[in-house]
């Protein structure tokens, strides 16, 4: 039974006989598109004359046994440059600027006659491209069964990266060089998830941050991911190449095309600076303009919910009883027996509204609100939730007029338990019963494994369903928060009213598992480059012992929690810990009631991926500024420039530090606060307690 | 490379340790329940004292690798008996009785503790038994991996039978003995359908009607399927043994199963008497009442259609362009250059209006109204059709007023090309613009491979959504009439609005490659078990050439086509033909004008599955009567007595007649109408011609 393979290396120099070249807008960049003998195209990409990535081939292999990746000759080139700006609706500055030079290369296939179209765009910062595939004679729908683009690096990188999985992105990152990942990817994956679906190779995800040994930092990720599955990369340990690996269906099929589709731009943004990765607006500029046309409805949301206490092991439920025989539809829930530990109930629900007027917060979320949580089964079954009537104790009309008085929004919560078929046939009567009755923003929900059962997470259909969620979400007046879903591409520049998402390891697994320490300062060059998360910080209360059984203890002082409301960038913003925690530390507390969640401009201080990261922001059209620094596990001294302040003013600084004693192991909830003169030639350096951080509020002083 | 298998073939007498009975109200069929030394449940089914089916295996299996079918122990067994009767919303007959006794098994299975109970209702026209999942402690939610119940024939019957297939039921039928099966289904798949998925096995769909050389006829089928994958059958052709093959998904799964949901019911109608199996109202009465309250706003429908134009090769097409590059929501259609051959235009659709009110029908159906119809590939995109964008040459709003001037309905027309989860998308929408504009009917329609893509036509997941539609329809008050879905298991009683399926080989194939001449007279004993088809019969104009290059020509005699509408029963009937061919037989016409679609009592004369078929009706509320004859391609005489009618009274009967030289080969337009006096006491003797037919409707003469 044993198979003999013949394997032949074959080593060859490409010969390139066909050449493009641009260069970005201050000539730092240098992209070049070949072409060997064999008509096969290649990109290369220098900075500052070092390799970022050496040739790279582009292609694909379509409809099966189809190479659509040789042949080729260059029917055209057309160069363009643009010079243009936009003002974000909600964001981490005021005004984008959006700087590029471009390069569309026709490409037209010897052997089939087909036309494909790649076009390149180089900023300052980095490259983009995609694939386009032009409305032509002999070629209109096709199935893409590989896209091979490569990124091939020029050395054996450091790499923050987590481990392909086609149905999660919730693992802890590993730091390693390329050489190390076989070694290292068995571990990382060993986590107890709730739908995992791993590649069967050696591939990892995007965004992926890359370190070289010549100082180089480099993140490759994608920008607009519309109909179009997500892109993990193959890993060659060998050779330090990486390849794209989409995600599939069940079926092994790839991506349907529609001539005149694009796919997604890839994106490689690099520097020598890791504080310009984090500045880097590439992602955001390659995305499309809003489709929406009013956005006064989108607005920064400070919220606190009735959360975290489903994770404390206090005792506080989703369901509403103890009956797990539940049909949707069917289940008279009023004759149930309720279980007297169901979270969301009126009159607790009250105790939040309360807690969030008093502290001058926007809104607060409701999880559990709604019938369906008592026997919620993944991939078991279709119907799992009503996301149209709320349990017999949850009294939604009450509710809502107790908050308004109190000018509280209330968050709907969609848990669909990842049966996505189920939640778009109810999408509509879900979205209408959320404009009757006045709520304005939604937080989505994908635990599990995928029904239609075809799908993964990271698959063309659902990346069509986060698509279609968002956009029809924006019909009905509706902003959303998606959780689980495929990690984000910059698609809330075109759909704003997507504010936030989380489709990373949030802050709920410090409740079970733990994050690393020094998890908070890679987040930013990885998941964050692709949009705003919900990470929901500000756990103050880290021993999880106090309420029961849990053995869980934070990975961070209680001073790092407030510093992620600056160093994690989201207009939404969650104050996860419980009200009766915030009440025993409000001096603490008083930062997160303070800091914005909405920008006019981003002061990245000091940045290394993996170890520490400084920001300062300025609040939007106010005059108060912030500033958030972390540290990994080890505790560091953070020098803080704030030369960002306007010249010849003078302000106060609020300044919240790690106590003397503060550790992530040890002793979290030790903090200190004083208040400063300080001006724009203030240099202050500041002691982080491993794993601490520091969070400042400066105001003017009039 | 070779394999040894080890094939041992065991043969064993099962000694039954416990045995239950039950008979039928009439006492002619007697159920037995046995379970063997193993634990194992069997059934056997005896009809005067002959074996229906031998003893058959029952049970599961669930979530591999557990075997839900041994180590079973009765723990209670109930008797009960029910003599009832009911009133279809519309129907063959006013008024259904239900009479049947039922025998309730409870079943645990001794090394896991799983309950199971099976309930079987004996009817004197046969029987229906079904499992049931009871709430339970140990067992909540499983897959069922396969259903074991086995339908082991006594004999080497012949069958009628099309091959099983997950996607389509659109074969023509075989007529031969079981024995025969697996010479002849290559041959039974080789027809060029728009999706295929035949199972992998020698396996046969239902319903299946058999005739033994006993001379007992049996039908097998199921009644009531929800939330479960449609039944075909494994044929052990050696032993003739039949047993359950749900159609999986594409991973191979069957069943998603939650205890307190049942399986539809497997029926067996079974009678020495063919008319009996025509007469059968079983596997309606095994389906629960209607769901709607309100059902006055359901119809019988008689109507026309801009259809059959599109089959003929006349030129006339769905598409309004013939650009293909379209995307929905994105394509601007008045942009595009009309093809000048747009079936669906307002001006020849008020033609069609004009016609149907002249002659005195209730609606017409136009298809190709809408947006999508000339990029529709199926499989290759999900959006592939607007639901609620007419083309630009076709104005809802006048075409709607023109209608109801002249009181006339148009039928909605929703074909998704089964990209089954855009539909669901778009289904309020659609249904919300129906209301808006008048709409209350809609044809829909499943051409091509299914969307989401794990999933088959036949499988739980379409299964779910066809109900969803019919129930969402309902929500709406809108009659659904449903093309290429699974076919029907009397699910028109509980949700009367979907009064009508395609689901079999309709006329359409007449303009392809043909159907055969015996096709329509065993409709009534396959496909028809289950419910009303929209066969779409009244082609007058037999020979497609005269349109152009098509060389297709019908498989019956003109007055075949009017006989169908008695023996094909349906409330919502079309006259598919093109209104000019009418015109040109108005006489024969008349029959189609004059026939009911809804009746107060059905009298079957005479059948003979593959044969013949000669069918009496009374029209609902009112003294008027049809009758339908037609044969195969046999010439026969039919012997039509009249008994049926009031007694002492006289009526006038107009009979349609093939003329002499009528014959489906050479001469189908060849007919002759006469008049004559009539009483109870009259019994015609009539010559049908090969693959002919006769028709005759009948009027009191006062």
């Amino acid at each position: 039974m044993k198979h003999f393979t013949a394997c032949f290396l074959i080593l060859f120099i490409s010969v390139f006989i066909q050449a493009q070249k641009l260069e970005s807008p201050d000539k730092n960049l240098t992209l070049s598109f070949l072409l060997n003998e064999k008509g096969e195209a290649y990109y290369r990409l220098k900075y500052k004359n070092k390799d970022v990535v050496k040739s790279s081939k582009l292609g694909f292999l379509i409809s099966s046994p189809t190479s659509f990746a040789e042949s080729f000759k260059i029917t055209n080139t057309q160069f363009s440059s643009s010079d243009t700006s936009w003002n974000p609706v909600l964001g981490e500055q005021k005004t984008i600027r959006d700087n590029h030079n471009e390069m569309l290369i026709s490409l037209q296939q010897a052997k089939t006659g087909y036309q494909l179209n790649i076009r390149f765009r180089l900023f300052n910062d980095g490259l983009g491209f995609r694939y386009e595939f032009p409305i032509q004679k002999d070629l209109r729908h096709f199935r893409i069964d590989e896209e091979l683009s490569e990124f091939n690096l020029a050395q054996n990188c450091k790499a923050f990266w987590i481990p392909a999985d086609y149905d999660t992105n919730e693992f802890r990152i590993t730091t390693s060089r390329i050489s190390e990942i076989s070694s290292l990817i068995e571990t990382a994956r060993d986590e107890p998830l709730a739908a995992k679906a791993p590649s069967k190779n050696l591939a990892v995800q995007t965004p992926l941050m890359l370190k070289a040994d010549n100082g180089l930092y480099i993140n490759i990720h994608e920008a607009a991911l519309v109909d179009y599955p997500a892109m993990h990369l193959n890993v060659d340990d060998k050779n330090y190449k990486l390849s794209t690996h989409l995600t599939p269906n069940k079926n092994g099929e790839k991506a349907y095309i529609q001539t005149q589709m694009n796919t997604p731009w890839r994106t490689i943004v690099v520097s020598d600076d890791a504080r310009d990765i984090l500045a880097s607006k590439l992602i955001l500029n390659l995305n499309d303009p809003s489709k929406i046309e009013d956005t006064s409805w989108i607005k920064p949301t400070k919220y606190i919910g009735v959360w975290w206490e489903y994770f404390t092991g206090g005792g506080s439920t989703w369901a509403y009883s103890d009956n797990q025989d539940i049909i949707i539809g069917e289940t008279d829930y009023t004759r149930l027996k309720p279980n007297q530990h169901h979270g969301a109930n009126t009159q607790h629900v009250k105790e939040y509204i309360d807690f969030a007027a008093e502290n001058g917060f926007d809104a607060i979320l409701v999880e559990g609100w709604n019938e369906g949580w008592e026997d919620n089964w993944a991939y078991g079954k279709e119907k799992i939730y009503s996301f149209t009537k709320a349990y017999p104790d949850f009294n939604v009309e009450e509710l809502q007029a107790y908050a308004k008085a109190k000018g509280i929004k209330i968050i709907m919560h969609h848990e669909t338990t990842s049966s996505a078929a189920d939640y778009e046939r109810q999408l509509d009567d879900a979205f209408s019963f959320m404009n009757k009755y006045g709520y304005t923003a939604v937080k989505t929900g994908y635990v599990g494994p995928i029904i239609p059962r075809s799908e993964y997470h990271d698959g063309q259909w659902m990346v069509n369903h986060y698509n279609f969620v968002a956009q029809k979400a924006a019909q009905y007046k509706i902003m959303v928060n998606s959780h689980e879903a495929v990690r984000p591409t910059g698609r809330s520049r075109t759909y704003p009213n997507w504010i936030a998402q989380e489709s990373a390891r949030g802050t709920e697994f410090e409740s079970f598992n733990g994050n690393n320490p020094d998890h908070t300062t890679i987040l930013p060059f990885t998941r964050l480059m692709g949009g705003p998360m919900d990470y929901t910080p500000g756990i103050f209360q880290g021993d999880l012992s106090v309420y029961g059984k849990n053995k869980a203890r934070l990975s961070t002082t209680l001073v790092k929690q407030l510093a992620l409301y600056v160093t994690l960038y989201s207009p939404l913003q969650m104050a996860a810990d419980l009200p009766e925690n915030y009440k025993k530390h409000m001096d603490a507390f008083q930062f997160i009631k303070d800091v914005a969640a909405d920008w006019d401009n981003t002061y990245i201080l000091e940045a290394e991926p993996g170890d520490y990261i400084t920001i300062a922001r300025k609040a939007k059209n106010k005059n108060e500024w912030f500033v958030g620094g972390i540290t990994d596990e080890n505790e560091r001294t953070a020098t803080i420039n704030l030369s960002f302040l306007p010249k010849g003013r003078n302000f106060e600084a609020i300044i919240y530090e790690d106590g003397k004693n503060a550790d992530w192991k040890t002793s979290t909830i030790d903090y200190k606060i004083n208040k400063q003169k300080v001006s724009s030639a203030t240099i202050l350096k500041k002691r982080l307690a491993p794993s601490g951080g520091i969070g400042i509020s400066i105001k003017e002083i009039k």
